[in-house]
């Protein structure tokens, strides 16, 4: 087995999970990833928690959902009970085929998911971790050869996530009592919004695996501005090439797209929370210096800032304001390395991709 | 996909389990034996059922069980409680290599299968079957072809159970009110048994697919006579040819065999019960032509019968009669179909393998 599945498993089991003597613990897996399940199970076992296996068969569930009538979808109540007897819930992603679920009728799938919200609640009560398996339809995906990828998950995931943690606190420290953040770069993107009384996240891999970024909600009245997304935005499994969108009062008052322009109308249109700002986040994960169409990865890639049009995450928003509710929530990424800035209440932190407690930064 | 794989699935959810809309059907398997998992999943979604794919990873849980201490082992309370919601549990065999959990230190598995009593007492209170996917390390334990082993079990499980039933039911008949059995075959094997009182099982499929034989428990101390088993005789993981049992008043009083009788010798002196007979059985399912080193196939085989020393099934014993005890239950195979009969009360009623209610019966 390579060694670096060994290091991932110890990230997610003593890092991101902390399991101990006892813990009842799920491995959530597709039968592609049994290569780090087994890595997890024996470090499971090492530490004396008990473990549930739980491989799921995309394959099987695409036979499935394209079988059933809409009417009989229903909650699996069996996984839940399942789910309620764990401590920790580890849930690892990589597939045989990225697109094996890509004939199932959309309105079966949205019954499934919101049949199955109480599944999702509660795993999000427990330890949780998502992490992935790098395979060869996601090299693909991520149009790179299988070993390259490899490289590129694995430098991702294996690190000390201490420092990580402690060098993204400087970032948060700044923007914990901060107001106005302007986004700068080139003449294409020039965006303020207030954070005010927001709650500003460090994401040091406990819940994701990779982490790597610092986030928080926009007062999502306040953004004013203009911003042209260098990353494809994903949204409906399609590709929004060059969007470009226009802030005014904290609503979306223009837009366009070079490509799929019309996903990006559809998007919008989607409810009233969906032309608002839900999230501002700061990539910080410099070992993910490509997007690979897989966001997991992509919204922690280094010198970018990622914004989320849609849902505001609780966790983010301070009491005293208020939180923006969408059914969508998708993130849209700016490249800041070149010709760009972030300003907080009117001093610039990150130049060109440097921050201000950085080496190099303003050389 | 081979279509024999989705005739077996229609055996298993149709005739077997009985899938109808709304049950709560649990799917264990290796991941060797997706295939069966998509087949089945596919008429569950038809049916209009909720399914629960739980593929364990046999390297897994050797990874695991390696390295936890004895002490660690406990209960997995996480798959009871899945199983609790379940209306049927379908067990599917087959795994990539079937010496995977050989290094595991046999005291731990004893451990864990002592712990996970409760889960194996639950799923038995389902709708439950246990079925065999024919993989390539399958077919190497038969000493087959992959394609010949496929062969071999597709054609013993998808076939007409309703038949099967009414055939093995003629047998039953003359079985439920008999006092005496006898089996002779050769000079080697002449067996007489009392099975008065005790209830004749005809296993057709529900619980095992490959169903196919009828079965009882001997009044145990009744057993006279001798017997020499033709097939190899599993235990302890390794293979007894020849082995030879003499009884008076129902237990073994002399034993010899032609290879690794010291393991038969060990077996029977395993405890008090060890040396009764707990089982007497029939195979009728005469598509299983050979040994296949797989007792779910091996006790069906057509023309044979089987006696299992040691624990006797509760559902086979009358109320009138005692149940014999043991922690083993070791089935061994007498192969009828030359030199042969079975005498029920002074009757022929099978003669080399042929019964009185078939065609060429005494020919």
């Amino acid at each position: 087995m390579d060694p670096r599945i060994r290091e991932q498993a110890e990230v997610v089991v003593d890092h991101s999970t902390k399991i101990e003597q006892g813990d009842n613990v799920i491995i959530k897996a597709q039968p592609a990833a049994e290569d780090l399940v087994i890595a997890i199970s024996e470090l499971c076992g090492e530490r004396g928690a008990v473990t549930s296996t739980a491989m799921q068969s995309e394959r099987a569930r695409r036979a499935y959902m394209c079988a059933i009538d809409e009417e009989d979808i229903a909650l699996n109540e069996m996984f839940l009970a399942e789910v309620e007897q764990a401590d920790v819930f580890i849930s690892i992603r990589g597939q045989e085929n990225m697109t094996e679920s890509s004939d199932i009728p959309p309105a079966k799938n949205q019954k499934q998911s919101a049949e199955n919200k109480p599944l999702q609640k509660e795993y999000l009560e427990k330890r949780w971790n998502a992490t992935q398996f790098p395979t060869p339809s996601g090299a693909q995906k991520a149009e790179m050869s299988t070993a390259a990828y490899e490289d590129f998950v694995w430098s991702a995931v294996n690190k000390d996530w201490d420092a990580v943690k402690e060098h993204q606190q400087q970032l948060v420290d700044i923007l914990e009592d901060a107001d106005e953040v302007r986004i700068k770069s080139g003449d294409t993107t020039d965006v303020t919004m207030s954070i005010a009384g927001n709650i500003v996240k460090n994401d040091y891999g406990e819940h994701n695996m990779p982490g790597g970024e610092v986030f928080t909600a926009p007062v999502h009245e306040t953004v004013e501005g203009e911003v042209l997304f260098d990353k494809p935005v994903m949204a409906q499994g399609r590709e929004v090439n060059g969007a470009r969108l226009v802030f005014e009062g904290g609503t979306v008052v223009e837009h366009s797209a070079e490509k799929n322009e019309e996903v990006l109308t559809a998007l919008l249109d989607t409810d009233e929370g969906s032309r608002y700002l839900g999230e501002l986040g700061i990539g910080m994960n410099r070992d993910i210096d490509r997007f690979t169409y897989n966001m997991l990865f992509d919204e922690k890639m280094g010198d970018t800032v990622h914004m989320a049009i849609g849902m505001a995450y609780e966790d983010t928003v301070g009491e005293e304001n208020e939180r923006n509710d969408s059914a969508v929530h998708t993130d849209m990424i700016v490249d800041m390395s070149e010709d760009s800035f972030i300003e907080v209440d009117g001093e610039v932190v990150q130049r060109n991709g440097t921050f201000v407690f950085e080496d190099g930064f303003g050389e």
